[in-house]
């Protein structure tokens, strides 16, 4: 019965990593579309989305299905719970990587801003960065790796504040940028909230491998370990 | 065994509606404080985020030992998958309020604007009363009422969409708006995205009752049964 439970669990990672995988190109060809300014790669956005719908799908029926036949616990039953999140979290950054090409689409459609794009490309590059260390954490259950994704979160946050001062101090001084400097607020909005759930899935990461729930600042809270 | 189940099922449905009462009530807060424009409301909302965030965890913790202690399998099983899944819903509601709540106290440090709030308390109302009726729906099991909130969200998206538009006209005509115009889309964003959670919650329901997976659309994919 372990021995079949270990196929199983393995099944179900490369499910979540295959979702992991289409997510990853819906937003670097999101981003992609709105670097270049090029409308080819938003179709493929679309495209991979229904795929990671499909995904979302199936992966949460394997989780209920392996709990039923297995009745797993301890590490096995924390592997599942962290799997019916990640399954979630992957499903919503898809989603971003769909509101981000909506907005690219949109820009497509105007001229090319003075000022381009400022830091958006940056906080592309690390949002992705999150998400594929987030998933080389979960594969590895590597906590450091884990801890080190959460701790890039403020950075996300800070280069999401910057955006949007720059963006509304545009709009302020040139009536004629507003919808463009819009679709932009728009979409540093979504990198941000991609980096989010990078996050999410690091703290499931650390909660499969030593069952601590590090949600909400729960760690800080904790009393030091003796020294 | 199967009676003292029933007991933590009713245990755990009673901490979903009590994080379900407190987003309510952080929402009605916000919402408070930006149409009378009052800053105490904003306090409530930021006691009760901390409260929202014990139960989360809480509520993750008693699934997972409801699986291991339990080995639920059927409709009980299924009960706990959607808990797990309305555990996060709520807490993501609860995030959002908050974020309504920054928002408002930007917009109360600065004069009001002549267009008011264009139909943003009219989205503030729909979407606390899908998030009510959602929680009725998991409480009764009733898929009626489930089907009822679903149908609402399109009229939320196309509230959000005008208020989008005529809040993008504003800061074109007159750039002294900007920031509290952009303020709103933000708001109107999260009210939006509050639907959208009280729509997850309410295919939750469907799940649990019918054993049916709706998302994604996959109900209107199936073949029509039989007359």
């Amino acid at each position: 019965m372990q021995r079949h439970f270990e196929v199983v669990e393995k099944e179900l990672m490369e499910r979540l990593l295959a979702m992991g995988g289409l997510t990853e190109r819906m937003i670097s060809s999101a981003v992609e579309a709105l670097v270049e300014r090029k409308t080819k790669p938003l179709e493929t956005v679309a495209a991979l989305e229904d795929e990671v719908n499909q995904l979302h799908i199936e992966v949460d029926d394997r989780c209920l299905k392996m709990i039923a036949l297995h009745q797993p616990t301890a590490t096995d039953l924390r592997f599942i719970m962290a799997a019916i999140k990640i399954n979630s979290d992957l499903e919503r950054i898809g989603d971003q990587a769909v509101n981000i090409s909506e907005n690219t689409a949109l820009l497509l459609d105007e001229p090319q801003l003075k000022k381009k794009l400022l830091d958006i490309p940056r906080m592309a590059a690390l949002a992705q960065r999150m998400l594929k260390d987030s998933l080389a954490a979960f594969v590895g259950k590597d906590v450091a790796l884990a801890r080190a994704v959460i701790a890039q979160d403020d950075a996300e946050d800070q280069l999401k504040s910057e955006a949007f001062h720059e963006l509304q101090q545009l709009m302020q001084t040139d009536s004629s940028t507003v919808q463009r400097a819009l679709c932009l607020i728009l979409i540093a909005r979504n990198l941000e909230r991609i980096a989010d759930h990078a996050t999410n899935i690091a703290e499931d990461v650390i909660f499969i491998v030593l069952g601590k729930d590090i949600r909400h600042g729960a760690e800080a809270r904790e009393p030091a370990p003796p020294a």
